[in-house]
């Protein structure tokens, strides 16, 4: 497999995509873009997943008819209305895609579609109407005009999120680009917050779906901030082919495996940047589980770990306050054998043993509070079961989650 | 059915029961009560219902063997720490039983013990050796008495919960006592964090564990100030008989239903303080789920509602935020249809509708807020499905709750 390496850039770093993101007035703050716009200079194949959560946005709707012929050309996303709950809901949805299609050209069937913010606030067409045309006009292909399109998307997100990656398939350099926003409302089930990812690699709409699907368990699903799996959660690829590598049908070639592992790194990172700007966090917390029998196993108890309000308070506290890592561990529905469970605490400044065999080992608390003050911690549970591992990515409760969530929609 | 009254007492409202509860030093502060002992004038009916944790506190094993054989007579309970992932945990829990019968007369094998605190913090059996005498001396059938056992299994409770009920059977004045600790790690499965209870009613170990097995589900089960499952959850109701009614044996009879209708009042009641003082909780909330197909879909939904994060947040910031409900609903798990769904929010200042047939309706943001800033919030959810209720309790997520477990082990 050749090299992967990160790269700068977002969703225009790939080959052939320009980006656009302006204040169109969905937010009453005229500092805030609040509009996102993002087309391929050709037609892509289109992967999604969409959020579990029973109550669905309009916009989730209206993009999984748009896709579900593999292809799609553009990408329109607000912020400040989620577009969810509201009697006209899709009809909003269907009206943006119209006029995507009015001042760019992509077909309106080819749009995916979204919107982010309050959920059953009434959304009026009106910003988008008379300001898509200027939204249009600014698409570019220059990395500046990818980071606008990402802060366009961010709520309550104090960090606009791109990452890209760079390789080689076919002797073809390849790029894959993302953005994503989320920092509350964030426990993504079979799906995740919303993320838009391009790439200039030549593959087919199923291989895409699979290469997305095989990623987004172990990456997207193994993140949480609240608990709370939003109405809205979305992530999309469009691959465009403009790399000239052949294209990529067999999910058994070398060349999948490249693409999905370069998708996979995207989306870890995209994951830990998200984690870390979890509404109020002063802190990333990351869990990884070693030796579980199964990946079941190991997802269970990860995710379990970095969801508890206790054990995130203690870390807000840089308190060693392991027998919490245990309790998690113990109520995640996972089948495993306690008396066997090892728990470390693990930053930049080192790594400390809190429990042996189930049972808690001495240590110094003073060691113990160096460590838990980096704005990094890792747990790291040993199950001494099996060799499967797996990580889950959240981030303390503190003060400020509390104040962001407690009159979010003034 | 007889008329059942609350009334007021606790543990010690029930004939031929005692408590007592004193400061033995497993606290460092001298003035914080931490050991309680209650004791039956003659071996009781006993049942319990423990934690669903995987991780399980050393006293819920050495209790569980105690009361396999359906009876008992006696209670320990320290708080100040949990005995629980410590190495010798079942040790000191056999010696806590062992000291019991050497200073009350009820035999070891006769005695429910349980702990709570700090998990994973080594414990020392010596507070108990020279402390139990004087705890065992101080035994008395007064309600201050009971008021002591209260309080010595407070830990992070502001304040000590007791409820006790009166009603009669066969003619016979019959009485159940109870007393609970928990404000924290409170989201009990299948079990409940610590409660005890007592009663005079005659009635065999068979029935009454099916009057507590009964209950739970509907009451402690359905209690959320946290999410955080307890290690160390455990209800045990002590039945000695002493009122004099025919024992009851058939759960089939008019005396069970009385029985159990009774418990249930009580252990409502019990829920409803534990979580209006859930840890930093400045508001009680309760959903009430109406309409439902089924008592698991009305559930799953109650509960989702009072646990989700984002919806405490904004009960805490008296914010209207509806659509925290909708989503909280639809990743329940329930399988319902969401376009039936009718969201109101009331209190005793009125009632509010938020949201009809799945979508949001124009409502005063002044009269919500107005609704919104009493200290007990009721969320109504109607399914428009069925014929079955359920209802959930749960509190605001506050700064509090953040600075009491960011150092809690100090």
């Amino acid at each position: 497999m050749d090299e992967i390496q990160f790269i700068t850039g977002g969703v225009t770093a790939a080959k052939g995509f320009r980006a656009s993101g302006e204040h169109l007035g969905i937010r009453k703050n005229r500092s805030r873009r609040d509009v996102a716009l993002i087309v391929s200079d050709v037609a892509a194949s289109a992967a999604c997943c969409y959020t579990q959560n029973l109550v669905k946005g309009a916009p989730i709707a209206v993009t999984k008819a748009n896709v579900a012929n593999g292809m799609a050309q553009a990408i329109i996303c607000n912020s400040g209305n989620a577009n969810t709950c509201n009697a006209n809901g899709v009809e909003i949805a269907e009206g943006m895609c119209g006029l995507v299609e009015k001042y760019t050209g992509a077909a309106a069937s080819d749009v995916i579609v979204a919107s982010t913010g309050v959920i059953g606030q009434p959304m009026s067409l009106e910003p988008f109407t008379s300001g898509l045309e200027m939204l249009a006009a600014g698409l570019d292909y220059g990395a500046e005009k990818g980071t606008h399109a990402a802060e366009a998307i961010m709520t309550t997100d104090t960090i606009s999120k791109e990452v890209a990656v760079g390789f080689v398939i076919d002797g073809k350099e390849c790029k894959i680009g993302g953005i994503s926003k989320g920092s509350g409302m964030i426990c993504p089930n079979m799906a995740t917050m919303l993320c838009f990812i391009t790439s200039d690699v030549a593959i087919s709409p199923a291989a895409l779906q699979a290469a997305l699907s095989g990623v987004v368990g172990g990456t997207f699903n193994m993140l949480s901030v609240d608990g709370d799996t939003s109405t809205n959660d979305m992530v999309s690829v469009l691959a465009n082919g403009m790399a000239g590598n052949a294209v990529i049908e067999d999910v058994n070639s070398a060349e999948f495996a490249t693409f999905q592992t370069a998708l996979r790194m995207l989306c870890e990172r995209l994951c830990e940047i998200m984690a870390k700007d979890g509404e109020g966090a002063t802190r990333l917390l990351t869990c990884s589980v070693v030796g579980a029998k199964t990946m079941e196993t190991a997802r269970l108890i990860a995710k379990s770990v970095v969801k508890s309000s206790l054990l995130k308070s203690a870390v807000f506290g840089a308190d060693a306050n392991w027998g919490r890592v245990l309790c998690a561990i113990g109520y995640s529905g996972a089948d495993i054998d306690i008396n066997k469970v090892d728990v470390d605490f693990e930053s930049r400044k080192g790594s400390i043993a809190m429990c042996r065999d189930g049972a808690g080992v001495p240590f110094s608390e003073e060691e113990a509070k160096g460590i838990l003050l980096e704005d990094e911690i890792f747990v790291l549970v040993t199950l001494h079961e099996g060799d499967v591992t797996a990580k889950a990515w959240g981030c303390d409760l503190t003060y400020d989650y509390v104040k962001i969530n407690g009159d979010y929609r003034t």
